[in-house]
């Protein structure tokens, strides 16, 4: 294995432009791990090799020339397969897109070209990104490399195994329930759902949907951090996006935390966990915050509606993005995709309001509870990385569960608030599976909760840990 | 008249922080001007005179101190019914609130006093701000100082009358389909309705609502522009603030509006119109267009959808704001909301859903729309002021309507689109009733729109010409 694909990317970067190693020499180091290690993984399921190699040699170029290039130059990436990439096959993950090759970039992919990353291919979704499990119909599933007979999550979960594989340095994800944390909790990976608009959704069909995110994920905070700046900062075709420079999140991320008043919810007001998640966080993750100096609380905020808020607005949107597909090819979309639109059909204009109006008032409980404190912790996920064999699980711990994504509360009832949150690696379950501790903060407040992030992931330490499948 | 009563804002506190004249005596001459004019147009229907006093002596007192003010250190205001005043009654124009007495103010009320404006009362409007005509079961209808048998608008009714009479220099109002724009074109005074979160709405029962704004109304551009700069700015307990510091609008509103590329969209693509709102704008704010050196083109922005846009999102955002109040309180409610909550009762989820993905293709095609133009103007109303006795108007030359808000469809158009639109006073009717023109901008550029709004109403010279009520 070359030590270039576990490099930090600030440090790569850094090599790249100081040209202390060249940018073919880091696609092709990557380009070997993905051939040795994506067969057994599937997390890129689209591949752009060729035209990698040429990007990379004509930055060489202009390295060579001098010529200033940007803040991810060389940095090998994937996109993932719901962003729409100009020329090279995007499928959603959907036999319906099997062979779609759109004419436009998605904004993230631009910006991340435009900044000097150079893609490697795409990574592997669920069908249109529902649920948090990695599988479809047109590239099968993808596999966590700390167990292969375990799920990876979802739904940004190519992405997630890239970056644990060291495929990939940086990959972009999204999130709606979850997509963005899950997948980076079970991958022992960073993913950062941050405010809406701090990286503007386009092309978006519901482009003021708040609730849809796209985001970084990355093996350390630091590299999110880096990589979020590349990305982030307002675009006048999106109308939620945040009027605030993306270069800002290149301040430093060292922060002092000693004093800090962080509230430690450990069911989110009593969700059912998985007992060895909750153990692994509570002899991980609350030590590390110890460490840090922090005044540690239990509390729960009043999260009672964020359930409802969610399940409408998200049945609500999949209607309306996905009405169409079921009318015209019933056929072939998943069966969760399908009750997720019908439950969207039944919905009442009065149902959509009373959700909004909910929003609202959980938006400003949250604003209280904040006032309290200056970070919410808790765990990403409700379970471990199951078998993959499995759609979603049904139960957990002896609660019985009623639809594919009620296992992923601990992550929907937060995507409710609307407020940024970070999934960081926190530690490992008996049997070496990685747990995640999500970190929520204040309205608009990114930079701090990756500063916290970045404070924790150092205490932590388990972001350092590489999964068996590399020892082959 | 005392001629305090119609120095501009921006002079006027200039005066008072050189102690050039006293807050106590611009209060005075303010609140005499209520006392002549008030009884005649129903304007200001609460009214705080000994708390204005009190204040102003206490700020009087300030100032010989040498103390800090703020920006609007000793202006009298007065805020619409609609916003939350602590401790002073606040209707709604509605019945159901007619003893209604709040314990907190609005975000833009506790902004105006923390600048330092002095509060002389609340200013009219149509029950729950409904409709573009201004009178209630509480207070009575507010009439229009330029013909007092005709109305002011509305639903910032009794702003724009208040501000037309001289009762106050700067007065609060808010615009879903049209109410800050709407009565300031028929009082030939400004109204501004900014980016949704520039003025951040607070409390809001339905806060990421975008398209119910709340703005500034004066007697100029640049008494609104200073007026905006003191309630605009970001706030961390409304989700859809813009993160942008609201000092920001004091920059210099002068600008060369020379070559700017400007779309003249007569009917917005086919809307029924009173000949004569034509006639006057094509002979005052056309000719007033080519004194700048603009490059004016006849053209239409393509707002297919526009209209089933805004009615769907107005009826939902009605149904979630006033559902409850229909059923427990039916009979206290006035017709046309009932129709209208009844209307957002009918809907289903898929429509508002479908109405969310039209807005978002709306908004893109609007941004298409502004790669060719810089601005785009167009007519603000479809009518002259009209008979006060009628509630809305049936018919617009020969063009049979059938609701409430159709003859207001040249604004709530607009308003489908987000984007910021300024009303500004441009020519008289033959008859001698104001009729103003809506300049339109890109996505937040609000300066831009105030700027050019500053340099056509120099140009147009119809906003300093004072109503004949003034006369006595």
């Amino acid at each position: 294995m070359n030590a270039l694909c576990f490099t930090p990317a600030r440090e790569l970067a850094s090599l790249i432009r100081r040209r202390e190693v060249s940018c073919i020499e880091v696609l092709e180091a990557h380009l070997a791990q993905i051939d040795a290690l994506n067969p057994k993984l599937n997390a890129i399921v689209t591949r752009t090799d060729d035209a990698a190699r040429a990007e990379a040699r004509a930055l060489d170029s202009k390295l060579a020339r001098g010529e200033p290039t940007g803040l991810l130059a060389g940095l090998p990436v994937a996109h993932k397969d719901l962003e729409l990439t100009k020329g090279v096959r995007t499928t959603f993950g959907s036999p319906l897109f099997r062979d779609f090759v759109p004419d436009e970039d998605a904004l993230v992919v631009s910006r991340m070209k435009a900044a000097g990353a150079i893609t490697v291919g795409k990574t592997n979704t669920p069908e249109f990104g529902a649920g948090s499990q990695t599988f479809n119909t047109v590239f099968g599933a993808t596999l966590n490399p700390w167990d292969t007979t375990r799920t990876c999550g979802g739904s940004s979960g190519g992405a997630a195994v890239a970056l644990a594989a060291g495929m990939v340095p940086l990959a972009d994800g999204t999130d709606l329930g979850g997509s963005l944390r899950n997948p980076a909790s079970f991958c022992n990976v960073v993913g950062f759902r941050g405010s809406p608009g701090r990286v503007p959704a386009r092309p978006a069909m519901n482009a003021s949907f708040p609730l849809a995110i796209t985001g970084p994920m990355a093996r350390s905070v630091s590299d999110t951090a880096f990589f979020l700046a590349a990305i982030a900062g307002p675009d006048p075709r999106s109308p939620l996006s945040i009027h605030e420079p993306g270069d800002a999140f290149l301040a430093p991320l060292e922060r002092d935390f000693r004093g800090a008043r962080v509230a430690w919810s450990r069911t989110l007001g009593g969700l059912p966990f998985e007992p060895e998640v909750l153990r692994t966080l509570e002899t991980s993750a609350l030590p590390a915050l110890a460490t840090l100096g922090c005044d540690v609380e239990a509390a729960d905020p009043d999260l009672h509606d964020a359930d409802e808020i969610f399940e409408v607005l998200r049945a609500w949107h999949f209607e309306a993005m996905h009405g169409e597909k079921l009318r015209q090819h019933r056929a072939k979309l998943k069966q969760t995709v399908i009750w997720n639109i019908e439950e969207g059909l039944r919905l009442t204009g009065p149902q959509v309001g009373r959700a909004e109006i909910k929003r609202t008032q959980l938006f400003h409980r949250m604003a209280k509870f904040f006032e309290r404190f200056d970070f919410l912790v808790c765990p990403v996920a409700q379970v471990l990385p199951f078998d993959v064999k499995t759609e979603y699980p049904m139960e957990i711990d002896g609660h019985v569960l009623h639809s594919y994504i009620e296992w992923m509360k601990s992550c929907c009832v937060i995507s409710a608030t609307t407020l940024p949150a970070l999934s960081v690696p926190a530690g490992f379950s008996r049997g070496g599976l990685p747990v995640g501790l999500q970190i929520v903060g204040r309205f608009r407040d990114d930079f701090g909760v990756l500063q916290f992030g970045h404070a924790f992931e150092q205490a932590a330490g388990a972001s350092v840990r590489r999964p068996p499948v590399l020892a082959g």
